[in-house]
């Protein structure tokens, strides 16, 4: 068989015209998968992937539609042989603004609005901006570097944790810390935003204890993965109003149960992990396959690669 | 008598240690009236403040508490020899965000999510950032201003219609125009922002015919005046979709009456006058006045200075 060296093989649900036309744009020619030296996944069954890329004998290259990347370990470790690149960075943007308008919500008291028919005056509301409030960013990725940009005029002090204390972080901060000073960081935090993906390391990372350093009356807001905090003590510390408000676009489990307490308390707002709404994102991976489509023919540098020891 | 050059008396409702903390740390002196050489006005009955201003013979600055100043326009006249000074533009920036607040929990569905008891996957989430679409604010006061500041990192297309065509803009934007291109600002508009006060020339400025300029599913979110924007319209027109999502802090009449149809529509969002709170407020005064002590003992020039005769 003759293997073109730029054979993309493009597998997955929602395969359309615009992400043929990307491949193709960018110098790339749509392949079957056992001919594929590159293969796009848009996402579906795992099985659908494992068999493809047991199929494609001559693959070096596989690109994932998502940031987080959890559930194709596995896969990833028993082929090591391949490069693996997911669409890590690409959705930050959308994901922080989500964060940000939580945010802004619960300090604004829009929940309590939003419920109300008829006119409330003693909602409380408290201006983010010129507070001068100390933020706290778990997470060094894309979408705290979003976050970081979004939240510059608002004039607040922003704390970013990241995995590596020696990493850049390439947005406006005020203090960079690294994971080690994780409690130094929670202390005294005003808003704790978690943009962080789940890891052995994340893994019920957040419990009582931790969040309690937190300023009286914190606002937490969770876009990352939400088995980085233990839920229980979320409602737990709402309902004795050690936090203030929570914001929460992905739970543990996930759907959270219509049973969970969370769903009922009055500052607690959830929503369905919609904060990088499927349009958005397909929109995003477009561009990003069109990208490396073109550094692979060309034989340069992929964006995104996964680190698979490190998990994402 | 001996007079100090930095002694400010303090007067009016509410003063508190805050305040005069504010003045001793930046170099002030607090004083009794008739030994001041400057004044801090907190408001009240304004024959307070005009006794205290005759009794006063060594005074030469007035920092007033408000932005508006129309209530201290003849003492003003009055007294031209004295430095009058208000809180103009510090206030602004709250209510920007405010208005910031609103068009994203609209734009990211959060009043449905608020409502929804379980997982709810379906609710749509458009999101701003990097979709360029263009945001018309209308009005050019210190509420656009932080408007755009704080809008400034999510790469919008920014319109901002001032009165008077001529007069500079200090944020970033896409365009400036004058009231008299009303119409081409509202055409094809994304999201309207208005902060307009209510005056003669502002009164029902925007009725169905000009809501109809804006773009399909276009958002609008009223900061400034309620008598601006006709409520039928508005109600209307979010009946018919043309109107994806409504967000007002002001309403006509104002509260809104719990009988008004705005308030049971979902993609109506209602916050009761909140925009900018009265500790907040206080806050940024309490800053203010601390910054205005400094450069009063130091000779520098004072923030805020009012022209009395433009009335601001």
């Amino acid at each position: 068989m003759d293997i073109p060296p730029n054979g993309v093989a493009i597998l997955g649900r929602g395969v359309d015209d615009a992400i043929r036309e990307a491949v193709r744009s960018a110098g790339g020619m749509v392949a079957a998968a056992d001919s594929a030296a590159g293969l796009v996944w848009t996402g579906g069954p795992l099985d659908q992937l494992r068999e493809s890329v047991a199929r494609a004998s001559h693959l070096r290259w596989v690109q994932l539609p998502s940031a987080g990347v959890e559930d194709y370990v596995a896969l990833m470790r028993q082929r090591a042989d391949i490069t693996w690149t997911s669409a890590k960075g690409i959705y930050g943007a959308a994901v922080a603004e989500h964060a940000v308008a939580m945010l802004l919500a619960l300090r604004r008291g829009l929940p309590a609005h939003v419920r109300a028919d008829s006119w409330s005056s003693d909602v409380a509301s408290r201006p983010l901006v010129g507070s001068g409030d100390v933020v706290t960013v778990l997470g060094g990725g894309g979408i705290a570097v979003a976050v970081a940009e979004l939240m510059a005029p608002f004039g607040v002090r922003l704390r970013v944790v990241r995995r590596r204390s020696g990493e850049k972080f390439a947005a406006p901060h005020d203090r960079l810390l690294g994971e080690q000073d994780l409690e130094e960081a929670l202390a005294g935090a005003d808003v704790l935003l978690i943009t962080l993906p789940l890891t052995q390391q994340t893994q019920d990372m957040l419990g009582e204890r931790e969040l309690r350093l937190l300023a009286p009356g914190a606002i937490l807001v969770n876009v990352g993965r939400g088995g980085v905090v233990d839920h229980a003590a979320l409602l737990s510390l709402l309902e004795q109003s050690v936090l203030d408000g929570v914001g929460l676009d992905v739970t543990s489990p996930e759907p959270l149960p219509p049973e969970h307490g969370l769903w009922s308390h009055p500052r607690c707002l959830i929503t369905s992990h919609t904060s990088n709404p499927d349009r958005w994102r397909r929109e995003q991976l477009v561009r990003l396959v069109r990208d490396n489509v073109g550094r692979f023919t060309a034989g340069r540098d992929l964006r995104g690669r996964v680190d698979v020891d490190s998990g994402y």
